[in-house]
């Protein structure tokens, strides 16, 4: 137990009472060390409320040791600095790791939500305005995380990753709105976009994969395929309506052949969420010619090469790839609180475990045994 | 010189009388054997009209030599078979060598233009309704090419693959919208569809190019970049709005790169139309990340393989590829005749050169020179 100071927010940024956070794989990969440590927390170094670090080498990249992870979270604003105009304390957010700057060209653009000033950056632990960390041990700076670092009770986010949601949605459940979720959900919604009627293809069955498949659910699809590695995931998908299930491994021919002949030539829509190559070419080459859209999420290794001959293409097949389901965080994302308010969207199937945030090595046993789908942690002790 | 006939059509079949056809460079891609021969024409062997038949070999292919050439046309119904409702005989048509069924699935859908019945088959040298040739010399059957095989005074061609048009609109001219015209121009308008003011990227610049540079003037493009390996390319392609040229060969790093140098990140839309697949590769990689989208036209080696890297896709670029423009045969060319109707589409520029039937060597040796862009050939002597 330590101390760690959050000085107030500064110009274009606010300060996050965070309520509920949950634990997504894209944190367990960034965490390597696997010793997690509880600090105290306080905004000078005071003794304040309890809260949690978790500190970590971010694999394969710059070394940003010690940083606070976290980014999956619903919170209030507390503070807010300096021009910050479209939140104001006591508003029900949800931190963004990407962000929405509303005036570069993405923001102005209709299709676009990579916007440059604030666009996604693992390799960045401080915040914008000064280049300097709001973190600090005893004077040492501790870094941040994707702009959000939620494993922490209070935390300073860019105006710009601030999602202004309903203030009377649960707090306890939209949280799991901020990421994966979205980014599966978007997908399907955004990019995909199956017509009522339409047969999809899901890639990987993990959270991202599952949003996608309850995408193709509101959408209305006749036929929803889940395609995965692991036998263990066909159980839950059933709940978010997937009607076959295809393991590739009980398959000689490639899946996208298989595919094909149960569907008369192809599938409406693909959606890939493993991050695998092997499944980003089948989920390409699995849609039907003539009409068929296939969609990228997954993050692959960076070495891998998409292949595939000219033809799947000339045959009039599409192949784009989404970055958070083509959601703007600011616009968008409040909608998509809405429709969970509204009944369309069923986050209760993805909310598989709750603990208290003293017990959060609990939560990373359960993502690293892959159980489970998201679990929440309460930050109020 | 030698005697041909031409039997009546059948059901579902229409005989055409061909009144002008054009060049492009596919027929002198299929025409091997460099020997053209005039063959005088009769319905039923006896001496007829004076009509041209090109012999060739299938490059590559199965053999169905001999075979009438000649796939881009314009014509008038001369007699109809059983079951032939759409046209009557005086009706004004375009041949196309895809065709519409309008019953199968492809048909019935709102995007897709592959139909199953007609689709393209550059390996059919017969009918599909008996499988036999409608030509003949002396008994012997002759190959029909592409189910169009205009190089022939009269020709029999299925009723799903003719375009009946305004009989108001110049058969000299329209004729060439019959194929490569409209590739191009539906590549850009119906596939890549930029927003007025969009940037556009043009690779390759032969007259399917042209029409996809032409479909950008007509959007509204700010904007025309062509992309050639040849030099000579460019002169023509100012008459078709494009205000930059890129020469890959001219620059030390690809293509791509340059291009995004020139336009802040990259275009908007790109259209491939070389069939060389590094140009594919390039007109993919030259599109701007979070909205960009290429298309890819030409048709490659069958070896070649479409590579990249999936980041590519996952910052939002789209990738398609489409056959024949998107165009519905029947459905929708008579509406791009209604284009140059109404002088939107500009068809004067691509229409270079102009020789009698008596003449058809000119026409080869002007293309195999890769001299201009259509040589109209006119069948009546
Ligand atoms: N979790 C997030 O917040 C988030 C956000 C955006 C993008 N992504 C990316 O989306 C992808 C999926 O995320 P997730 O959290 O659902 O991951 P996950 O690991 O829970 O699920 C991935 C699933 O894909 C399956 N799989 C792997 N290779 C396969 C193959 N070749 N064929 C079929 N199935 C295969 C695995 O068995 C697993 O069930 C990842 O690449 C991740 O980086 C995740
Ligand atoms: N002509 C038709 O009726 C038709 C119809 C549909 C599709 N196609 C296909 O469209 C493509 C273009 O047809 P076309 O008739 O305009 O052909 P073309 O040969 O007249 O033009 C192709 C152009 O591409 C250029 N080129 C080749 N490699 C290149 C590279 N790596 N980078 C930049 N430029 C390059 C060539 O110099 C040439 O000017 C072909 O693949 C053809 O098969 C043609
Ligand atoms: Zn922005
Ligand atoms: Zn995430
Ligand atoms: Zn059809
Ligand atoms: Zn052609």
């Amino acid at each position: 137990m330590e101390w760690v100071g959050v000085p107030p927010p500064q110009a274009r940024e606010g300060s996050i009472k965070s309520k509920y956070t949950s634990l997504p794989h894209t944190d367990v990969y960034f965490w390597e060390c696997k010793k997690l440590k509880l600090f105290r927390f306080g905004r000078d170094g005071s003794e304040g409320e309890l809260s949690f670090l978790c500190f970590g080498l971010v694999q394969g990249q710059t070394p940003l040791f010690p940083r606070i992870f976290g980014h999956e979270a619903a919170g209030i604003v507390e503070s807010i600095g300096e021009g910050v105009t479209d939140v104001k304390p006591g508003d029900h957010v949800l931190p963004i790791f990407t962000g929405e700057c509303k005036e570069c060209s993405h923001c102005k653009s209709e299709e676009s939500n990579m916007c440059d000033l604030l666009r996604i950056n693992t390799d960045r632990g401080v915040m914008l305005n000064d280049g300097k960390s709001r973190f600090s041990i005893k004077g040492k700076p501790i870094n941040h995380f994707l702009g959000t670092s939620t494993f922490s009770e209070y935390t300073v986010v860019h105006v710009g990753c601030l999602a202004k949601i309903n203030p009377a949605a649960p707090l306890d459940k939209v949280c799991v709105v901020s990421c994966g979720i979205s980014t599966g959900l978007g997908a399907t919604l955004n990019v995909a976009k199956p017509k009522k009627g339409s047969i999809v293809a899901v890639f990987g069955l993990g959270a991202v994969g599952l949003a996608a498949c309850e995408g193709a659910r509101i959408a209305g699809a006749s036929r929803i395929i889940g395609v995965d590695l692991n036998p263990n995931r066909f159980k839950d998908a059933k709940k978010f309506g997937v009607t076959d299930f295809v393991n590739p491994k009980d398959h000689q021919k490639p899946v996208q052949e298989v595919i094909a002949e149960m569907t008369n030539g192809g599938v409406d829509r693909a959606v890939e969420c493993t991050g695998n190559i092997n499944a980003m070419i089948s989920a390409f080459e699995c849609v039907h010619d003539g009409w068929g859209v296939a969609v990228l999420v997954g993050v692959p290794h960076q070495d891998a090469i998409f292949m595939s001959k000219p033809i799947n293409f000339l045959n009039e097949r599409t192949l784009k790839g989404t970055f958070f389901g083509n959601y703007k965080p600011r616009t968008d994302i409040p909608n998509v609180v809405e429709m969970y308010m509204k009944k369309e969207l069923e986050l209760e199937k993805f909310l598989t475990h709750r603990v208290k945030f003293s017990e959060i090595n609990k939560a990373f046993d359960l993502m690293l045994k892959g159980e489970g789908l998201r679990c929440i942690i309460t930050m109020e002790d």
